[in-house]
């Protein structure tokens, strides 16, 4: 059936035409003068179209006048220039065929102000709410933004395992995947026998694709994740999930300061695109949910990135004269409150802090001459703190095997990422981004649960 | 570092200008004039850039002389026109800096031909080869045709659960997620006690997203899923992997007809793409894994798609004449053998079955007038049968309620799925694409767990 999108019915300048919409009531308010007007929307806008529905209408008192909140339609009729002052254009029905009606005793999203959390509880009806339309368009726009933005850089979108035996950082808690018969394991010296289960030995679902990107990056120059990744954590927060997409870029012949740069026109890519192609929308969340959004936005798309060493950020922390929750020292790691001062307070700009102590980070990420630290990354934004971790990986077969070793890891398992600096090693480099974390950064939303569809946290799995 | 992709730099007429390419030595050649050959690779396309090396340079019998296959290289030089047969444009080099030399005894990849089977063990180092280079570019291209596609016909990219407890078909073999400690597990009544799991309750992984996808398209309109989905089948076969992408879109005010123009555009979208856009790549398949391919994909970007019901399907079967290894009675489902009939003699085109028997169809497909089959709707291709199978869902609440308690599924599991039909229900459509098997298609390639970077399937889960 063909329809117009209410999006590009708005924006039309061709009056007098026939048109035909289809979505949902969003507010219907009958006048004395005999009809009544429809607020419409399909999703395709933050805006509702305006339809004016005759009481000549032949279902008129039938339909229309019981349509509620919620009804789906699909509405005929002429595009007009509106003579009220809400809207440039509405339409003057000339059929209004009613698909679905919807009974307001018993729909939940009858009331007018519903909390988050009341709404988390109908995660199947929340997408009809003014706001999660929203944050559904603006996650859609992030990941448009995020292939386009890597695709023109000649990156290649790559599907890494989800089912895995690698624990990237040696230090994830993973979920265990199985088929095993729950209520009767098979056993050997008393131990589960993972040789019966599906895939002959332990497996779990990946904590990230950063391992196997490598050996594309290797292979191929520049791939990106963009995926599903996953923490068995019992971490009950405003900003983790048990289930969260990740965007890892790596490249090849690479060092950490190209990856800065890479994260550095990454997020103000992000941002550009969603100030360009989400107005309705930011305009929504700079007016309900926090009054900030828009302004923080605008001054990051070319605010400078002020790079500096994890030593000099420690310098700065400990001189600052603040009183932090946690007490700041060199070899710590930096904690939210840290991160935002750096950003917030001390540069009023985004902020990388790169080459951490080697104690506090992964064993892959390659070692400093100094010995004491490596090429890690974190950028730092207001707000939020740490956005992007990221680092430029061990790419020296000898010390790779060293570092495993020194990490109490198993030297077997990581055998094929060595290989990958035992043949032709290069410089390489990635970086990791948490999905959900800008899309709430983008969105000012509160809650990490609310900018994905179905969340999962410990103890919460409906639908 | 700075670099210059060696797909821009062929396709460069720029000449005699300083370039810096970086790469992987695909071969060296020592020429008897007192200089090396050496076709360098960077992934960016399936071609080679030649090098020449004169015996000048400073590390010539340090480094020149010593690159082998895989090892990977800067090189600085001028670009000329090329003065060999073979190519356009070549490099004489100024400067060639090895990151990381390749040892030619240890090295798997040396052998000149290593069969697929052996290439799968090596999963880390295959993306190096020229077939798995390929397909990395091509399954990019088919994501960003994907994306593409369903972006410009205001389809909003969605991230349905991975991890779930509802199981969309009713009958799919579901691998378990837990963290239950599996060599002490807590019991009920002797039964495993889910309620300590991390969820509180069992929980697999998900088969497909439509379900709730179509949450999102009776509150949005158009979206679409691209994730990873999940079968714990013990199926080795070349067609079956434990862990495939789906492409998943879902249309309100939409019915089977609409869901069938839809498919035909997007295949002939994709095949279109894929031609227009991984030229080399694409010859490199016609030449070396099907010398049928191109032909093939050029005469569906704009084939007709021959729409015919599943009674005229078996009635055609029927007459054949045809020996068919599975007896065909209406009733019972087709199999490959008999799709291929109809798409490859029958029509010699596209072919689309709609209005399967209830029976053999999911209870989510809507029930047609003639009460004895639903809106399914499966696409077939020409050398594989099924490519797509999707329908139109059943809108009504009373008829849904009635077929979930046919198929003898719990009610209660639905309740939120039957929410859609109460409360401002809509005619809706979608269907489903196994992201592989497009690969496969477009590809030639005779195994499915070629055309993914890191196969799963029963009993093989290395990496």
């Amino acid at each position: 059936m063909k329809r117009e999108f209410i999006g590009d019915v708005l924006g039309s300048t061709d009056m007098d035409r026939e048109v035909t919409v289809a979505g949902w009531v969003k507010t219907r308010r009958d006048s004395k003068g005999g009809f009544s007007f429809i607020e419409l929307n399909d999703g395709s806008c933050f805006a509702n179209l305006q339809v004016i529905a005759d009481n000549t209408l032949a279902n008129y008192a039938g339909d229309v006048q019981k349509l509620f909140p919620g009804a789906a339609v699909r509405v005929t009729g002429k595009l007009v220039a509106s003579q009220g002052g809400g809207q440039s254009v509405e339409v003057q029905a000339a059929e209004v065929h009613v698909f679905g009606h919807c009974e307001p005793d018993d729909y939940p999203l009858q009331k007018k102000r519903i909390s988050f959390e009341r709404l988390r509880e109908i995660a199947h009806l929340r997408p009809r709410t003014n706001t999660f339309g929203a944050i559904t368009r603006l996650r859609n726009a992030l990941s448009v933004a995020t292939h386009g933005f890597f695709q023109a850089r000649g990156f290649y979108y790559l599907h890494t395992p989800i089912i895995t035996t690698s624990d990237c950082e040696g230090a994830g808690e993973m979920f265990a995947v199985t088929t095993l018969d729950q209520d009767n394991l098979p056993k050997v010296d008393g131990k589960t026998d993972y040789s019966k289960d599906f895939f002959g030995k332990k497996a779990g679902l990946t904590v990230s694709g950063q391992l196997e990107a490598e050996t594309y990056a290797c292979a191929l120059g520049n791939v990106y994740t963009f995926g599903p990744t996953f923490r068995a954590e019992n971490s009950n927060t405003r900003r983790h999930l048990a289930e969260f997409w990740m965007v890892e870029p790596e490249m090849a012949f690479a060092d950490l300061a190209d990856d800065a740069e890479l994260a550095r026109d990454y997020l103000q890519h992000l941002f550009r695109y969603v100030l360009d192609n989400c107005g309705g929308d930011m305009d929504f969340f700079n007016k309900r949910i926090d009054t900030t959004l828009l302004e923080r936005l605008e001054s990051l798309v070319d605010s400078p990135y002020e790079i500096i060493s994890y030593t000099d950020a420690v310098d700065i922390l400990v001189k600052s004269g603040e009183t932090f929750d946690y007490p700041v020292e060199w070899g710590t790691d930096l904690q939210s409150e840290h991160e935002r001062y750096l950003t917030e307070q001390a540069f009023k700009t985004p902020v990388i802090v790169r080459d951490y102590p080697r104690e506090i980070k992964a064993f892959y990420m390659r070692l400093n001459d100094d010995e004491r630290t490596v090429a890690a990354m974190d950028v730092l934004l207001p707000q939020v703190g740490e956005i992007i971790g990221g680092s430029q990986r061990e790419d020296r077969a000898d010390v790779l095997r060293r570092r495993i070793a020194e990490s109490h890891l198993e030297p077997d398992d990581y055998g094929w990422y060595c290989d990958l600096r035992r043949f032709g090693s290069v410089p390489h480099a990635g970086f990791g981004l948490g999905f959900e974390r800008m899309v709430q950064f983008c969105s000012g939303m509160h809650n990490i649960r609310d900018v994905i569809p179905f969340p999962r946290t410990p103890g919460s799995i409906a639908f």
